[in-house]
């Protein structure tokens, strides 16, 4: 992985949360180079909180953490893609998502899931 | 959709560009209302462009418009997540994305893609 641009946004770059099984989008927050640091150590999603104005490991009181399965940056270094697997729901509202959609996909997207981890768990 | 709330991060907000077939992250960008109101009206993505310091349509030099589909905004309505048809490859680099996966999905993906079209074509 390429070494992070945290210069452009007075230290912090934003941090797209994915599902990794399903691939919907969770929640987008951003990250300062130490919040990125703490997130690759734990493997659980760590933001830099705006509002709090102090480093916020999502699930920290609900307890639904943020597991990490891969980060990957993007082509010029300022953007961080971070597929998890969420440990409850992620929106404070109750929902799945940030972005309040359900899931969506159909039978073959859950039978496609089933068939990578049964491979990936060589059953 | 509810109000935007611009005024955290001196009019910007990230705004994630996810393919609405396979679900892939493409990229990310800033948007500010200008940018926002734009992409609503001309159905293709513009972000403000922070290296340009102006209103950027992805594709206005390439041709690789984003062409948008569906757009959410997350619970306290400081992100935007749009889910947009690619023209063509999104990173300047030539690949599909600019956080460099190439897509991974299998089969059944594909196939429940097709069928989805074949659904909403009524065919």
């Amino acid at each position: 992985m390429n070494n992070i641009n945290f210069s452009k946004l007075n230290g912090l770059v934003p941090a797209v949360i994915q599902d990794y099984a399903s691939l919907q989008v969770l929640m987008v927050g951003f990250m300062n180079e130490e919040a990125f640091n703490k997130t690759r150590k734990e493997g659980k999603v760590t933001f830099f909180s705006r509002s709090k104005n102090r480093l916020w490991t999502k699930g920290e009181t609900s307890g639904n953490f943020l597991y990490v399965k891969e980060i990957t940056t993007d082509c010029d270094n300022d953007a961080i893609l971070i597929k998890a697997e969420p440990a409850g729901p992620v929106c404070h509202t109750g929902k799945k998502s940030c972005f309040g959609e359900e899931e969506t996909k159909g039978f073959f997207y859950k039978l496609e899931q089933i068939i990578d981890q049964r491979i990936k768990d060589d059953v």
